[in-house]
């Protein structure tokens, strides 16, 4: 299958990127805002598309997303300023969603925070912003759209190696997570359909993460 | 008809109270955000009630909405930053409006920006954020909610005073519009079901309210 990440060049879609390269079954396509990202994807036998989600038009990422089978979104602001995060968090990922279905996409894959809803969005404390901003494009792919979606939501992002193991679920206490887990949960979540129109938490855990995402 | 006004201390709302001073059948409920703002209600006979959208919880707000028959959202951030401009005007909105539904209430007018969608919200300029929020916030009122909703979309207010004349419809160049000819529009639209489900613009016109209110 062919798959568009968008937001490809950050951390998580980079180890996305490392474990495709033993899969013949996925075929990235990576969105990338800066030709100098290039070069990592180009050395992984990847393709890129150069595309701003924020500057450029639906229709270029419509046109981006043909005979692409899925899209994961991984694309995040990231602390660049609170104008970039609802410009990237919240409606580029509308727009995504919106270009995916001009396209005729079905399937999206959304990388969330780990806590929305009305009790976080609530709390005032620096992610506020960014948590209102992630809830409510949630919000639109789960009730605006007509995509098969499946949204994850990554505890806190580590850079320790992955383990292979992961905890999923709802409501968990929050805890950390090696990126690298989270681009092996995205993995295994295109090969297994029953995370459909699901959402879940992945933390450190003790589960092999096929055997978790089965369990969705 | 009791009618509740968030952001009842803002310019649009405050002409407002005074119109309102002459029809009997409008009565307010002015909720403001801080206790000195009550006195220019009080002196008009306008109940007050002391909430603040972004701090309390939804429960609160509709404990305030009990009896009321219609919510008119007038509040906004106005410049007090883009951190405000998505807690007022964009989640404070969907707050509003989930409080209403949850206190059975139907009618929902909302003061909008003049020009949204996504043309509005690809202008790169000082708006922008300001226009996705208030943008959002239409969207789930059209799409989210049960409510019998009407948007205005004045234009470039300005304090000039009104004329009792203006002209509404949709795509209009913009233009000025003095906040009296606006607040006088909401008083309107209170008494014409007409406009239920319907948005419209308010700019300088020579169609008298009552009329132009008839017409959409």
């Amino acid at each position: 299958m062919k798959v568009l990440i968008i937001g490809a060049n950050g951390k998580v879609a980079r180890y996305f990127a490392d474990f495709i390269k033993d899969d013949s079954s996925i075929e990235e396509v990576a969105m990338i805002r800066k030709s100098e990202q290039a070069s990592y994807f180009e050395e992984r036998g990847i393709k890129t598309v150069l595309l701003d989600l924020v500057k450029d038009p639906i229709e270029k990422l419509a046109a981006a997303m043909k005979e692409v089978d899925t899209v994961i979104f991984s694309a995040g602001a990231g602390g660049s300023g609170l104008d970039k995060t609802i410009l990237v968090d919240l409606d580029g990922a509308i727009k995504a969603m919106t270009a995916a279905e001009q396209a005729g996409i079905k399937r999206f894959i959304m990388v969330s925070t780990f806590r929305t809803g009305r009790e976080a969005m609530a709390m005032e404390n620096d992610l506020q912003i960014y948590t209102i901003a992630k809830n409510y494009a949630d919000e639109w792919l789960k009730n605006r759209t007509q995509l098969d979606w499946t949204i994850v939501h990554p505890g806190i992002l580590v850079d320790t190696p992955g383990t292979g193991q992961i905890k999923v679920g709802m409501g968990n206490d929050v805890n950390e997570v090696p990126r690298q887990d989270v681009a092996q949960t995205l993995v295994s979540v295109l090969h297994h359909d029953n995370t459909i129109k699901k959402e879940f938490e992945i933390l450190s855990g003790e589960i092999a993460v096929e055997e978790a995402v089965r369990s969705v």
